[in-house]
């Protein structure tokens, strides 16, 4: 306890980073630096009501602070990365389907009860800025995070900031139109670029082939229905080289290059960050396959201008971003 | 002379705003308000020398001033909206094909030329920058500006500022892959946005339909062959519904509406801002047509967020975004 305590200069109080999912609460004491000092993870449980996932995140948020062997009062400030639509400005949750929540005042309500300064914005916007601050793109000044897991996100820091957009909606990269009369995507659009390119279109076009006679390792590899195939499954059966699952890998690395090559052409950015569930699953030449077709699809100047890299901080990428956010907003109040 | 002696205020000195073109040079004398007070235009002879091109952008610019009844003296600085790759800091051109020039310093030449600061970014950009001060952005945080013409250009403001990217590339949608093996691109790619959607892309399609047996009224409309065909000529044969070139236009539309589709889904603008040739020559059905593809493909939060609109400067965006751009940049030397 007593070198965590060290740790804590006058002038540089510990913040709080807490990353709101629908599945799981984790919250996080984070030094200045962005170094995580203690750890707590709860389950979210949105299916009770409002009030108790903000008990949840209360006591989550008070576990991490004792386990780091600190008094409340320590704290500087609490950021936090929500899902869904949001006002980072007013605080308030505007829609987050997978909390069931619609105007939740959640930075008041949170500032109430923790008694500290309370910072919000969205999830992927934090993951961002933590990969900008700590993680890959550290020490540059336009990056795009672009996020494959079920789906795909993205957010943008853009000289140094998170960028918003007007209404706080910037960075939906995975719903940009990729193809022509595609697979529907869970937006109601067609060949949304998540909906060929996400672990879900991923699945379903593995599903789609097994349908038609195809074999595959998964069919062992998972008891039950493909429906459960998650990343590791498919890191698995592409590191063995099953060719049916290789093919669907290697289309999806085809469409994550395009939409690599349209934002380095929109955006001239320093550095692409991918990461997300499936990055982490695959290994580096999953991005390579990304980084090839990137370059064919993108004029040669630019393409050379922007560093593709693989993010650097995981699952931890949204805590540290929120206190790092929580930090650099109480500094500026 | 007197009245436009009298808008000169102290302390509010004129610009001048100058739109470097391959085959024009544009000089004006614009107030502090983005008001054009006098024009000059020159050809740009780059077939010369460079400095026989600067030798016109100095007299164009006399000639400007002249013509406005002012003195030399009373001009503050000079805005210059050039092509191709450059450096605003240094005001270096550094690559400029339809110039002929390679590393030109002029910012310092033409500083050393015309003894009043000069300031330098890119046409496309200045563009983008004088609608968003006075034109269809005005009183807007962010806004895209993309201009179809011959190809199609893009450039960025971004909180209020416009957005180079990192090495200054950032804006160039027109490259964006957007037909996977589409047409070949002048850029050596195939299926750019530009390729589908740009006057040449539009002309072409139609040559290749007149090819093989089709009949428009452009073959009547254009004595010679059909690579003279120009915006007016497209517009013309448009407003007499001459079905071959309503179904090549309305498929640029399509494509056009993916691609403002794509920027706003990255970007979450206040607006997107139409402008170039193609769109100054044709009427408001086909933005319409264009608002129409880019709803279909747009998830509708986002696409409601975000106004489609025709931009408002037409040649003059360039002058008056430079003239403005060197006013901004003065005050902040």
């Amino acid at each position: 306890m007593k070198s965590i305590r060290n740790k804590v200069k006058d002038g540089a109080p510990p913040l709080l980073g807490v990353d709101l999912g629908g599945t799981k609460i984790l919250a996080c004491v984070v030094d200045e630096h962005g170094k995580i000092l203690s750890r707590c993870k709860k389950k979210t449980k949105p299916e009770k009501s409002s009030q108790e996932v903000i008990s949840r995140i209360a006591l989550c948020s008070r576990s991490a602070v004792a386990e780091a062997g600190l008094e409340w009062e320590a704290i500087g400030a609490l950021g936090i990365g929500a899902p869904g639509a949001l006002n980072p400005h007013t605080g308030v949750i505007n829609l987050a389907p997978n909390l069931n929540w619609k105007h939740l005042p959640l930075k008041d309500i949170l500032e109430k009860e923790l008694k500290i300064p309370v910072f919000i914005n969205n999830d992927v916007n934090m993951g961002v800025l933590g990969e900008h601050r700590i993680g890959a793109g550290k020490g540059m000044r336009n990056v795009m995070g672009i996020f494959i897991g079920t789906g795909i996100g993205g957010g943008l820091v853009i000289n140094g900031n998170i960028y918003e957009g007007s209404s706080f909606m910037a960075g939906e990269i995975g719903h940009i139109p990729m193809v022509e009369n595609g697979p529907p995507c869970g937006c109601g659009k067609k060949g949304c670029f998540e909906a060929v390119a996400g672990r879900l279109a991923i699945v379903r076009e593995i599903q789609s082939e097994i349908a038609k006679g195809g074999k595959s390792s998964l069919q062992t590899m998972i008891s039950g229905g493909l429906g459960s195939v998650k990343s590791k499954h498919l890191a698995q059966a592409w590191k063995e080289k099953d060719p049916l699952v290789m093919e669907q890998i290697e289309k999806a690395a085809h469409y994550i290059g395009l939409g690599v090559s349209i934002a380095i052409t929109i955006l001239n950015p320093d550095a692409i960050i991918l990461g997300g569930g499936v990055i982490e699953a695959l290994d580096a030449h999953f991005i390579k396959k990304i980084a090839e077709s990137a370059r064919e699809h993108t004029i040669a100047p630019l393409f050379k201008a922007t560093k593709i890299r693989r993010a650097l901080l995981g699952d931890d990428a949204i805590v540290i971003g929120s206190a790092l956010y929580a930090r650099e907003h109480l500094e500026k109040t």
